[in-house]
């Protein structure tokens, strides 16, 4: 009975989820011999005020340093 | 003081919130005889493109089968 | 699909996890009219070293002061 | 790796957010001595509907009893 | 940020687990386009009596069904 | 009602445990004005064996290249 959070940044669309919860599945069903029907897989949303490194919210590092973050 | 999350489809009353956190706490009460005030519920519901078994995203699932999907 | 789980502190018998399960289980059917072959419960506990309220260890508050404390 | 989630009810100002993070991540250096840089803090918000204590959703105890609620 | 969290049962040697970090990192990588060093994995063992489907332990299925339980 | 996890390696003494409690439950007073009692601290240590970045366990990683790991 697998179950699977991904914790990601907010905005994928519908259609990158759909592959996302397809290639987990299948990445669980490789590794571990799981059956695909006993796999859940939970998508777990973060706005970029939630989210820190290094103590710095992830809302301040996009805005003022312009690197990318990792969605 | 334990710590109960239930993890649901999005899309209930309050009314069955408040029914639910209730009964959970009462569930703990008979079974392991800790004190109600001891006791914090989490209700935690996720969206049905953010929940998948199987690989399926719950949406696609409700969209193309018109099965009960157990939200 | 909703899926539970229960943080606790640890040293419960079998016999209390299963009433447990069973009745959160119950608890949710109840509530929210769900299958009970769609629920999943998870017992997570915890040493008494690795949960603290009020800044206070409870493994400390339990040697120190002989209070109860809600496992 | 160390990875901090923070529970925390709803409504708190980008700025109390960006203290919060700061002030977790000094305190995990100050009592681990692990560098900031390896810490991650997510900021997890729950409505007052969604969180009970006793079996009372703090929606209810708030709007009910006007006591404070510890958000 | 990608942070994925696997529950899994108890028991999977060292080399199912290298696979299923790997395998589960290329699917976030393949699904989202991130890049790998961003994508924290955690696999979090429950044991057969800390787990529940329908009410019922997995360790009861377990030892009076002889059931496949999709560890 | 706080509530943080904080997800960290095994092998802390409880020394720092307490230390490690009482600094973040610290940090949530000052940077919410959230009353002590309120607070709860979960610690939740993981194995190096369960946890990787970039799809490598830190079991492997620490074995193989000597790195600091920021436990």
């Amino acid at each position: 009975m697998p179950f699977v959070t991904v914790q990601i940044g907010k905005g994928h669309s519908i259609e990158k989820k759909r592959k996302l919860v397809k290639a987990v599945t299948d990445a669980l069903v490789s590794a571990l011999g799981t059956k695909p029907e006993w796999i859940t897989v939970h998508i777990d949303e973060f706005e970029r005020e939630d989210w820190a490194v290094g103590g710095i919210l992830h809302y301040d590092k996009h805005n003022g340093r312009h690197e990318e973050t990792g969605r």
